[in-house]
């Protein structure tokens, strides 16, 4: 039997309206012949009113409650979506995280899914109903609520589509595919038909948004096709499988607005440490090294966090050099790292754009800028490699 | 070490503010040394929100799916109280109805505690925490979601104390106690101070609100005894336990306003059969029997439903009699049947009001009248058997 996972996004879900609409795309596949699990997200406000309230009670809510209450986001759509379901006739079921078998690590608010029982999923199957599973949350071993962090959703429906060897898992999102950089900053965008899995990682992992990195790890893990399209049109959106290597050398231009720099200078010996301890705290870091210095790009919400942690090992470095209210720019594709940032270089020079640091990662080549300067930085350089529309694009290939 | 469950319902947990609040009576039983568990229900307008939403897509919901959808209530409150406790500094942990071991049997929308695991709670309370946990919902042996239907929270709170042997259960709410009868409609009203379990039961099998049957039944199994209490102000409310079996005759005047009656003549053979059916439907019902004559007393919303079942049997009867729009008013205590009937029936005769039908119950004598006389049947029948504030009340005694 072939099997279809399908993931409804917090937008796509966000009314009860919305959610009628939504049943179509189920309709589709049913009418088909296909088995489908539909993996949806909270309704768009509903997380929004819930971290309102936390706060109302605390500045800094113990994470575990956090999963506790935000977990119920997704539980209150699979129940209503499975009666919009069973309103049109189709046979269905709602499953929790834990009634899913979505096992995690214990790192609440950005646990790893460890292992999925199938078992229950597949029963409902071949009872010919339709599976709703909540998206974004799991349970431990010891029978905790955990929740997957950010993109969460997106994560369980690409490791169900894994585990059950579906034949496809598609992102519903209100967008129609995956762009060559931000529409809403980049006017001349294009839309990507094909990516390889590593390619889109390279996208992802530059926050170029639309999938979470650890989502694509799961479809690439077992070769099961991504697809990004639209909740709202029919378009064919952007499809992310194994065989579509594509030649392009440069995929899109990321960015992240909200990002700091902490220098670490003549630091000898501590820079295992600091990392581990970043590491046990859960702080996503990107880590430079530049001969003796080390250097941590990190997202400004975590900034005084990381300061506190790498104050503590003061005896293991001479000075600490720290840059707040930067975005981070880049460039993403198979590049020739040296040409690449000379490229940037006299890019940026040209257009009066200082740059902070420029580096190379196996994503592509990145630079922090001033914050002011990101928007203009990303249309230039969207231009200046070859982005700018269709066309342009095909003259790169 | 001693043992006190709290019970919070709707409206004391109905915003930020007031959980912060309910935080000073958790305070004040620990200063006491006693470990303490919170059992809650949803904030008071979150289960109208979901009931909204889920007939925005169904008529009927399936029941699966709207335990499903209302056990996120309950949900959401622990973390948050959970929150406004460690705000005050106290340890604690919140622990959905499935992670609290509270096993149901598989009736959707009115399940049955069937058993507690109560391991994962003492080992909460073993390491010094408060333990918040999610009324109104437990799981069944599948790990199906389920609620308890009407008072649901208090029956799991009695439930808890009564499998932990706590050494009580205070149940908080927006009353200060056990009333001689609604306060609303009967401004003469009495507080009752005390009551015995099966005092209690009486007045609760009326429809006399406050406390669900089940959740007294619970509580009288392993004698816990139960206090009906403010959590506005400190006042000592009502206490029911084994120990205060009091002399008064006659406890109180409940009604319910929605009640229909379905009387079907020359009930022969068929009875069983339809009782049995009634009772698959899990419709509650009153059953009366005078001769041949099966009169079933049911709410307004089931009557429909009933109507249909008892359609089924036409075989079984000769005819069908039928009346919507009524309300049962019931004298609550031990009371002479006889006696007690005459009473009222002259009563009634004095003061014009018409009755539908007279019966007595282990509960005490009960009758049916007209919608628009109900309120004032309640306040003659409450002056005439001697309710009428502290002081009449005495006189009785």
């Amino acid at each position: 039997m072939s099997i279809i996972v399908q993931k409804f996004g917090g937008t796509s879900v966000g009314t009860t309206d919305r959610m009628k609409r939504m049943v179509s795309h189920v309709i589709k596949e049913r009418e088909k012949g296909h088995d489908v699990i539909v993996v949806v997200s909270a309704m768009n406000k509903t997380t929004d009113t819930l971290v309102r309230l936390a706060g109302e009670l605390s500045a800094k809510p113990c994470k575990r409650e956090m999963d506790m209450l935000l977990s119920t986001g997704e539980q209150v759509t699979i129940s209503l979506l499975t009666m919009a379901l069973q309103q049109r006739g189709l046979e269905s079921v709602s499953l929790t995280g834990r009634q899913a078998g979505i096992q995690t690590n214990g790192v609440f608010g950005n646990a790893k899914i460890t292992s999925i029982n199938t078992d229950r999923i597949k029963s409902e199957l071949s009872k010919g109903r339709i599976v709703v599973v909540a998206g974004f949350q799991g349970i431990t071993d010891i029978g905790e609520v955990t929740t997957l962090g950010r993109g969460g959703s997106d994560t369980t429906a690409a490791a169900l589509a894994a585990a059950l060897k579906a034949d496809r898992c598609d992102i519903y999102t209100d967008v129609d595919g995956v762009y060559t950089s931000d529409p809403r900053i980049v006017p001349q965008v294009a839309k990507i038909d094909t990516l390889s899995y590593d390619e889109m990682l390279r996208l992802a992992a530059m926050g170029a948004g639309v999938l979470h990195p650890r989502a694509i790890k799961h479809a690439k893990e077992h070769l099961v096709p991504l697809v990004v399209c639209s909740s709202m049109d029919e378009g064919l959106g952007t499809v992310i499988s194994e065989g579509t290597q594509r030649k392009a050398r440069i995929l899109g231009i990321a960015f992240q607005k909200d990002i700091s720099v902490i220098k670490i200078h003549d630091c000898r010996g501590g820079e295992s440490l600091i990392l581990y301890d970043l590491d046990s705290h859960h702080i996503e870091t990107e880590i430079i090294k530049f001969n003796d210095t080390l250097i941590l790009i990190v997202k400004d919400k975590d900034f005084r966090e990381v300061k506190r942690i790498v104050g503590q090992y003061n005896q293991a470095y001479s000075s600490v050099e720290e840059k707040e209210s930067l975005s981070k720019i880049s460039v993403i594709g198979r590049i020739n790292s040296h040409e690449g940032k000379e490229n940037v270089t006299n890019i940026f020079h040209d257009c009066h754009i200082a740059k902070e640091l420029i580096w190379e990662s196996p994503a592509g080549i990145s630079a922090l800028v001033d914050r002011s300067d990101v928007e203009k930085a990303a249309r230039i350089l969207h231009m200046h490699f070859g982005l700018d529309s269709v066309e342009s694009m095909r003259a790169v290939l």
